[in-house]
């Protein structure tokens, strides 16, 4: 073979969907030495054939990667797998090994796309929106008595102080609101500007709204229980677009219902695997607890949606095939998984 | 007449809805001196007898302060009038000189509701919140292709740096938007900030949104006309929370048509006086242009409530009351109108 032939490389990417394909295209053009190719479908054992001849594959799918599919793409030759996505906990590690897989993923796309969305929905919120949409939709516009209150008003407590929280804080700091912070490791500029209480308790008392930006590790597992709502101010005001996990929803059910909890946004939801994602209309769905919170004036739920902007679905698409090209080069980027 | 007698001063509220009723119980509780009275319907030739024996009335309405009316209060020995809003148009200047009115209105209550409504609505706009709020509601829980646009990504041009427009760059500046802007009349921290462009021509050419925050006074009527909207960017949003007789809204849903405008918010519109605030459910609604763009999954509209905030409504009350007590006194309250 010939230099030339040697040097064309070549990445097949998986579920390539609509929304996702102006970044590849882009990423391909910047990247004129490799040879890209896609399908929407989904990597399983069957189609691992499609990468025959590929260099790599570049994938994202709540799926499982499974000992037959890993197996299927050493077969053709394929050691190199780059996710689009944050999560590995799909991959089967032991099949992975064995076959000697390179693999790396994309753990921060756009902390701003989550923190946008955690300060939209708490906005909407306060200044009453749903209840003034189905008004206005009706044709109803008149605007008392479903009167907003402000951002600036408010004394806003941020639990997690990564860059999510962080990027929260600053919008919030725009906003001129009040923001008070509690973090178990905190953040060196966030101390400096005074804003962490000691305690969540703290946070809880003097909160009038507040917002999560924790992992959902064990040690946070339901938080925000009816002995954490019992402590907060009535008519306190939740954001969730953390982890499901960290919120016994029974209990903020319950704070609903009594009128401790005014209003509540949820993008995650501890059971939203194999609910959120899918098409339920027209059929029946499977959750009453979510279909009554989705009914509900004072609620806001988004299926898991508050990562999804352009600019995030570019990073996850750019820096996953940075590391895929890195891989076919012999070199470790700073996305590969240790595993 | 004893002293004490003599000190007890009565104000006569008209028009007080529910969500006023708590600032202007706390005022009252703040100023022990003064009898607060008040009733929920408007002043009117009929109503103005229900402030007999008071010092002051207190109004806010958009029925006209008529001859008749001011004829009325004078007759029970009333000239002091503070309104609770900022629109003076409605009063029948001749006949309040006439009786020696002392007026006052409320011209500055909160530029951060307003602001934040803008800066609130251009975000559910670049989230496409309203096509995702209908698949949700729907129990469609998939996100693609729904997908957002971040508020940081944006190049957003402000026209006007007044209290509003300023408050409005703040925010963006918060969700690391980048802020270009246009006045007139410059601000100096805005033009020490850099922000200013040249003409609105370059704000055009170079803003993915815009926002208006300048009065509407002859020289901005239908400012964004189809020549404005040909010199913007392929898929601008735009989003009117100033004054409706700034945009000439057939050019703006031209935009929509055809795609050059992506989305558009207004909290305002030219032809808004008698068809905001009322209630058109289950009745033939007055005006098909806006019927159809309440119904665009790429529009928002709401009837002129971005300043319908508690805090607003706070400031619009103890500001007035005090205004009344100020006259009461002899005094000449800082936001006396000069007519």
């Amino acid at each position: 073979m010939g230099i030339m032939e040697e040097n064309i490389m070549k990445i097949f990417a998986y579920g390539i969907r609509e929304d996702e394909q102006p970044a590849l295209k882009e990423w391909e053009g910047n990247n004129p030495e490799v040879d890209v190719e896609f399908t929407d479908q989904l990597l399983t054992p069957e189609t691992a054939a499609l990468a025959k001849g590929a260099d790599a594959v570049n994938v994202y799918q709540q799926l499982d990667y499974t000992r037959e599919t890993l197996s299927a793409l050493h077969e053709l030759g394929i050691n190199k797998m780059s996710l689009r996505n944050v999560g590995i906990d799909n991959i089967d590690l032991p099949a992975a090994r064995e076959f000697d897989f390179s693999i790396s993923n994309v753990p921060v796309y756009s902390p701003n796309a989550i923190a946008e969305h955690s300060m939209i929905q708490l906005s909407r919120l306060l200044r009453r929106a749903k209840a003034l949409d189905k008004k206005i939709a009706n044709h109803d516009l008149r605007w008392a008595p479903t009167i907003g209150r402000e951002m600036r008003m408010q004394t806003v407590g941020i639990i997690g102080t990564g860059h999510i929280g962080r990027v929260a804080i600053k919008i919030l700091q725009g906003f001129g609101a009040k923001v008070i912070a509690y973090d178990k490791f905190q953040n060196d500029d966030i101390k400096a500007q005074g804003l962490y209480v000691d305690t969540l308790d703290e946070l809880y008392a003097q909160a009038d709204a507040i917002s999560l930006y924790v992992p959902g590790v064990a040690e946070n597992h339901h938080m925000i229980d009816a002995d954490a709502i019992s402590k907060m101010k009535d008519g306190v005001v939740l954001v969730n677009v953390a982890r499901g996990n960290l919120m016994d929803i029974d209990a903020v059910i319950d704070g609903l219902n009594s009128g401790k909890i005014s209003d509540f946004a949820m993008d995650v939801y501890e059971d939203e695997v194999g609910l959120f994602n899918e098409d339920w209309s027209g059929k029946e769905f499977p959750d009453p607890k979510i279909a009554d919170l989705i009914d509900r004036e004072n609620v806001l739920v988004t299926p898991h949606t508050a990562f999804y902007t352009t600019k995030a679905v570019y990073e996850m698409v750019t820096q996953s095939m940075d590391a895929s090209l890195a891989f076919i080069k012999g070199e470790t980027p700073a996305i590969a998984v240790e595993y």
